[in-house]
């Protein structure tokens, strides 16, 4: 089924009542657009996490990773430019009292991109240009830009309390630890230095579920090189990332490389290429890979007084290294997966509800089904025996085993095991794929190596 | 060596130096008392959470993840009691204008716990018993209770910004997700819910390294169960949680189980037990199993009017299952093993830093190193093979062998494994074992089976 004939709304309903993906607070009516992930959620999450690990930091033997905190020094802020620049450009309709982004609008109504357009030429549009908006006569205020960041204060003396942000990306605790690693480890340019963890920003419209919330998470690597061989390390990310997505099993036709032009660029930036995917509601972007240039590094620099900088040992100079930064949405990425796989199959005159997750990536690889409750002890046995052995392993004795295939089937397991009365004598269970339905019998001390 | 005879500094500066943890933000001067993980001591961490999750998840059958949200609707934290009780009692000392916290200067000079003194006593006892303190005459003010949660805002519009907190503890995300974990996965009483992240509380009084910081991580497990048995659950929970921090490899000689007493325990909590850690400043929590009766979900019953409860199978009624709380600090348990496995030695006449870190923890389990440069690309080979294997390496090429084993040594790497010319024909390699530095020739083939 193409994604883009998804209904959304299923898929969400499905989500929510399988345990994947709940609404965040829901008892209290939640909160705006926030979602926690169920049991089934986190369950792929970690696995995301530990394949995107080794293939950026392990399988990469340049690499290293770091977990540096949320709450920073807000001049880290000031340097990279978010406090005065990581703004949306809001606008308020006096006649209906609502606000909206006005870069949204414009691109929404022109077409174009709103990065070539500037702030007063955008107000100009406005109020020149969209005189009815949302059902209603309009009459706009100025445009106010609006920082995204969550501000906070830490400390103790009311005449002292520290303004504090919560970080908007992981990337810049990575830049100011530069030092710090390269000097630790004596690492060598080229390296990277890779971290998971949460950011936060204030969206002024979060939506599409979990693709755009304001609590999210980000795998990113920031790539250290020579200003002279960083295009071919641009290009080398691109692959690899587009490579990346492709071995988590998302489907190639779900899946582009769209490549900046210059006008999106950002300032700093020498090229930028998205990887998108095709959600039901529209391609949206997964992972960016961006040349940063030295941009980063050198206002650190400035800001701080301190060098991060390389001794380059060929030649004995000092120089700002410049960065490719692979950046990708735990969230985004997890939701792709998700309804790539989904999958509603007509058959035996009945809706079957698939999702077809990559074998290595599903909540369950195997789930123990005892054919009755009577020989629960004997699949334990088999259940405990995987989950040694790091295989993720469910166990579901209530219901028919036809009703008990579907339900799995519909959360992803990839491979049902049932042990029945004959198991007990021929040492042998029946393991079912779930892509093909098929049947096997095959003997229990097998089945690991039928799994790997 | 024991652990109080080790000194806080050398094994700070240590783990700076060598890239475990550094301060964050250092290059703004930090932020106070806050830290980052370096490469070597992410890797740790990433197993820790590793082994957690499946020793208190997968391989507990009734036991299933959660990952909720740090920013969640404010009204848990009214139910939770956080919004009115979630404080510290804060004095001023009007003479030299410096805040303490009262209840910690109560017990150093009382050597009484300050949970048996109320406010009015605590300020009583202030103004009459502590004429002179941290070296000023005093006058002191009336206590303050300050407020342990960080506030932040949500939302565009100025007037109807909404004040969020960002989460004190995990565990709430968890209670108020009980309906939708129990009915989406059909799961029946006793079940456990546990979930891994970031919790944050602005301390008065952060420090002691990454013991107590305002920023930290948290796993906790919330186990559901029938009032009946929950004393049984709640033994067991504290044995396990023990032979968990036991099988981590921390010495039990370090560690010690402490029952609180009656006058210690919340409001609410039926029992608790802390494990201890001998940290060289004193004896420490790292862990604490908390019996916190129906407290919580009887709290967001009667605040959110959604009844939080279980269908008894058995007979048919609804109730309201009891709480078993066990709880781990990553950050505390990663310093617990840090300090555990600091070793100074004296061999050949030279100190030998080494972390004596559990084969399943260290950062690596395996270095590779060639014997010169010229051997690199088949000592790769190895490398390579080893990381697709999933086991952790690391690739070490310069300075001389003996020197190599030492920096290995100091970073807590299990083998070390030399490359060397006769390699290049006999298929063979050396590999040496960190804490019996004893060296064995075994065939290049046989690596993988050897280090299993």
């Amino acid at each position: 089924m193409e994604n883009t004939k998804k209904d959304m709304k299923n898929i969400v309903n499905h989500l929510k009542n399988s345990g994947f993906v709940f609404q965040s607070s829901e008892i209290y009516g939640g909160l705006s657009n926030t979602w926690d992930y169920g049991p089934l959620g986190i369950s792929i999450i970690n696995k995301i996490k530990r394949a995107w690990w080794k293939s950026f930091i392990s399988l990469e033997i340049n690499n290293v990773g770091l977990d540096s905190k949320i709450l920073l020094n807000p001049k880290i802020w000031e340097a990279s430019g978010h406090i005065s620049n990581f703004s949306d450009p809001l606008i308020e309709n006096k006649v209906n009292h609502k606000r909206y982004r006005a870069d949204h609008i414009y691109e929404e109504i022109t077409k174009k991109n709103s990065a070539d357009i500037n702030i007063r030429d955008l107000e100009h549009f406005m109020k020149n240009e969209v005189k009815e908006y949302d059902g209603s006569k309009t009459d706009w205020t100025e445009i106010k830009q609006f920082n995204l960041m969550f501000e906070t204060f830490q400390g103790v003396v009311e005449s002292n309390k520290q303004s504090i942000y919560l970080r908007p990306e992981t990337a810049q605790g990575i830049f100011v630890n530069f030092n710090n690693i390269q000097r630790s480890l004596r690492l060598k340019l080229p390296f990277g230095v890779g971290q998971i963890g949460k950011s936060f920003r204030n969206e002024v419209t979060p939506g599409n579920f979990i693709f755009r919330t304001r609590e999210f998470e980000q795998m990113e690597l920031e790539f250290f090189t020579f200003p002279e061989q960083s295009l071919e390390d641009y290009n080398y990310y691109v692959n690899k990332s587009y490579q990346f997505i492709v071995s988590l099993g998302i489907k190639k036709e779900s899946l582009k490389i769209r490549v900046h032009n210059e006008e999106e660029l950002a300032h700093y930036s020498g090229a930028t290429s998205d990887i998108e995917f095709l959600y039901p509601f529209g391609w949206g972007e997964i992972m960016g890979i961006s040349h940063r240039g030295n941009y980063d590094l050198t206002s650190h620099n400035k800001y701080s007084n301190i060098k991060l900088q390389y001794l380059d040992p060929s030649n004995n100079n000092f120089m700002v290294p410049t960065v490719i930064e692979p950046s990708v949405g735990v969230d985004r990425l997890l939701l792709a997966i998700l309804v790539d796989s989904y999958n509603v199959e007509n058959i035996e005159n009945s809706e079957r509800i698939v999702l077809k997750i990559d074998k290595n990536l599903a909540p369950y690889k195997v789930a123990i089904l005892p054919l009755v409750k009577k020989l629960s002890k004997e699949s334990l046995e088999i259940y405990y025996k995987l989950i040694e052995n790091d295989i993720d392993a469910t166990f579901d004795e209530t219901g028919s085993i036809g009703k008990r295939y579907r339900r799995q089937d519909s959360i992803g397991t990839y491979y049902s095991i049932t042990f029945d009365y004959d198991s007990l004598d021929d040492k042998k269970i029946t393991i079912r794929n779930r892509d093909t339905m098929e049947q096997e019998r095959i003997l229990i001390s097998e089945i690991k190596e039928y799994i790997k």
